[in-house]
């Protein structure tokens, strides 16, 4: 198995702001008022839920197009339960895909899902290894 | 052990382009024109390492800060293998914390750095579960 290497950059801005080169891009976080910060981007931990949307929901439209199934609009949601203890951390995630479009094939959403979730989307097989992660299907016209 | 919920919204901008909503702020995704993109944003696998680097910086500029340590700058590095074939997922992350200052402390570093990955780092905590991360810490003056 050969591997490649992938490497983020953080920068301290001073307080609790940090800026991370992701990709080229900037991507900063910072935490709330009552533990220091100034809210001035998101919190790190919930960059872990977007990391798995934007996978899973990139490989979910990859599929979908060449199923040439067509949508009017695409949200993915992701649901975590959070402990209260140190370290605070995920133990369960919940995924919800909300399809809309007209006369959607639910047999082609399902799989473009589950072809994502078995074998695409690289951050839930990470995820998969520490917690429960699992999703639904909702459809609208 | 109470729980909370944290919860992330994204939407399909069209192509390759999602909008996620991560504790209110907008954190753009997207991928590169090879795969259909328009690289208006960060690869969502990526903000796995953004996650990391800004959990565990946040925890060590507060413990830092309460051992009335100054320092001048600092960043977090994280370097992450990943796999060639599918899932595309990472197997080993190892994090680079780079401290300037005058007259650092390294024992003190030492004490801030361990304190986030073994007690206090939700991020890591998960990865841990998934994979080996490892970390060194870099001074300079």
């Amino acid at each position: 198995m050969i591997k490649m290497k992938h490497k983020v950059e953080t920068s301290w801005k001073g307080e609790m702001k940090f800026d991370a080169v992701v990709s080229g891009h900037h991507v900063v976080m910072d935490a709330l008022p009552e533990v220091g910060g100034n809210n001035s981007g998101p919190r790190p931990k919930e960059l872990m839920l977007a990391s798995l949307a934007g996978c899973t929901g990139m490989d979910v439209v990859s599929i979908l197009k060449k199923m040439r199934v067509e949508l009017e609009s695409f949200n993915v949601v992701v649901e975590a339960d959070v402990t209260d203890e140190h370290p605070k951390h995920y133990t369960r995630m919940h995924l919800i895909y909300e399809f809309k479009g007209k006369e959607l094939d639910l047999e082609k959403l399902n799989k473009a899902v589950e072809l994502s979730q078995d074998k695409y989307c690289g951050v839930s097989a990470v995820y998969r290894k520490a917690m429960h992660v699992t999703y639904e299907i909702k459809i609208s016209e």
